[in-house]
């Protein structure tokens, strides 16, 4: 078999499948050119100890779904997302919360289990590569997908490539610094990075913030405040609640100049948001496009636009993690000679 | 004669001429594969009113200098730097102080003037293209290049490649803003740039701060407070005048914290800075890669180099904007149906 055959006959193969590792559940699916996951399950990421027996576990279970679905053999390569996932290594580089030995080879481990070519990402860049493919950003070639959950997370796209940077970590739009002085503790044990202001966590604090500093009524007064959560917020500002509407046009107004900040460095197409804070609508994205514009430098002034993710949000992680999938390629073993550095070679028949 | 043959004998040949554009001067130079500028002149740029008289004087004097250095027909590409200069279109879009009507599509008409290609770009990616091609960025294909002059200016090399973004004006990192409340007023219109602090310019307002607001004995005080220099403050600085000192540390201090917010973006193998403020040295160095270090981002923390141009201050433009000439090609003439977007053609013989 000739390279150029063997070539022809992956890029023949006319599905990938996507996995998305998170503490919980490892959600995968079977995902055609189009976008269309075609069959999905999950297993529980912690069940097992031993990280051979958890994929052993993947697997069975992806090889059942495959079966059910007849699409044994038809494979094209399979994509990962991970936090602190490194592409150019197929490692993961850090765990929080799972007991696997760090750094973890998992390109080469479950290319070597499944004989299918495989790449890994984490999850922010893994959402920028499904937009990118199926997504909001079809067609272009220079946006910044920005995911606003329990953190904030970011994928870069410039020139249609994910930045991945010097060591394969770039892309942490999150750990911008928004407050300079007196800012918020961040989970990275810096103060005043852009998450802790403007992730669901982010709102949560400002909330209680708010609360407490203020006396002004609100019927997010009647709630626990330690438990205040994002959802509350959000419940009482559509009620029509002035402090809990002035809570996102505080939110809005950070991230709308961090987007500001974001353009004088790869002046976007467009900023894509995705997470649950994105769906409070114009509550969040009103302040957010008025500071955004307000702070713009002028050569970028009405040039950026903001949208919202149009991957659905049940199947978004295993979409984006699939669209990696058409690009993997085989990664070799490691050995002292030939550190893993994901050459192509060619694929298991 | 073929597209082979064609691209071939451009390859061949073996100089470029860079040519960058000053508000003042236009410097030129004929330049070899190896940064070699082989021979250099200049003209007034303001000396006319009509750009097409000015171009006509261009190519007289580069002309001159081919013949008297035997490079007729030798010259693969010309390269241009010049502010507000646009990549993808190859026009100047703003004009400061220059009377030239914009957009202004030089690159066509110089293109068209000498039947050599022509591609232009801003003079901070250019100095970004400088040093990947001949300087201390050899070999790297993630650096973000700063040029520390009366502004400060930006150009980010991401894959080997510069970042133009969505409209070609990306990487103006002089105007991310340091300082959200109460920053100084910058020359583009808002408060709190990095430029308006970390420029030749911004030494000087920080000499200027300091001198009034605090009682210490400084011999910069010796001095008319309103033309007070960077000059100024580095001699006193290297004589040991305290004052001065701080004033390096103010400014290293917000450029290093600049740098770490860089850095999660693109996580690049180094920062290159280049220009007058980039020749103080330790004094300005030191608090830079202190702070750097102190505010980095931990996934990042160690990987950065701070490093300064390798390429002499005197040759540095021309050798910028010439890097440029060997990526440059034809460009076709503008209509209605083919917008100007630098498609190759073949080169004039």
């Amino acid at each position: 078999m000739n390279t150029s055959t063997t070539k022809n006959s992956t890029i023949m193969k006319p599905y990938v499948i996507g996995i998305d590792i998170g503490g919980t559940n490892t959600v995968f699916g079977i995902v055609d050119a189009r976008g269309v996951v075609i069959a999905s399950s999950s297993i529980k990421t912690l069940k097992h100890a031993d990280v051979n027996d958890y994929i052993d576990e993947l697997y069975t279970s992806v090889t059942r779904l495959l079966e059910a679905h007849d699409a044994v053999g038809k494979v094209s390569g399979i994509g990962i997302g991970a936090p602190n996932a490194n592409y150019y290594t197929g490692t993961i580089e850090k765990l929080v919360n799972i007991p696997w030995p760090t750094p973890l080879p998992l390109a080469q481990m479950v290319s070597e289990k499944f004989g299918i070519p495989v790449a890994i990402t984490n999850d922010a860049n893994a959402a920028a590569i499904g937009e990118m493919t199926y997504g909001a950003a079809r067609g272009m070639k220079n946006f910044i997908m920005i995911t606003l959950g329990t953190g904030v997370g970011s994928g870069i796209v410039i020139n249609g490539q994910v930045v991945y940077g010097n060591d394969g970590f770039a892309g942490e739009l999150g750990h911008l610094i928004v407050k300079r002085n007196n800012g918020r503790l961040c989970g990275c044990g810096r103060t005043g990075c852009l998450e802790a202001y403007c992730s669901a966590t982010g709102v949560a604090r400002t909330a209680r913030e708010f609360l407490e500093t203020r006396t002004d009524p609100s019927e997010l007064r009647s709630l626990d405040i330690d438990s205040i959560t994002s959802k509350d917020v959000y419940d009482a500002a559509v009620k029509g609640d002035k402090l809990a509407i002035e809570i996102y046009e505080y939110t809005g107004k950070i991230l709308g100049e961090a987007f500001a900040d974001f353009t004088v460095f790869s002046s976007p197409e467009a900023i894509i948001i995705f997470g649950g804070l994105a769906k409070s609508g114009d509550l969040l994205l009103k302040p957010l496009r008025e500071a955004m514009e307000k702070s713009m430098f002028h050569a970028f002034k009405g040039k950026v636009k903001v949208i919202l993710s149009e991957l659905k949000e049940a199947d978004a992680a295993v979409l984006g993690a699939s669209a990696l999938g058409w690009e993997a390629k085989m990664v070799p073993a490691v050995t002292p000679d030939s550190p893993n550095t994901a050459l192509p070679t060619v694929p298991n028949a």
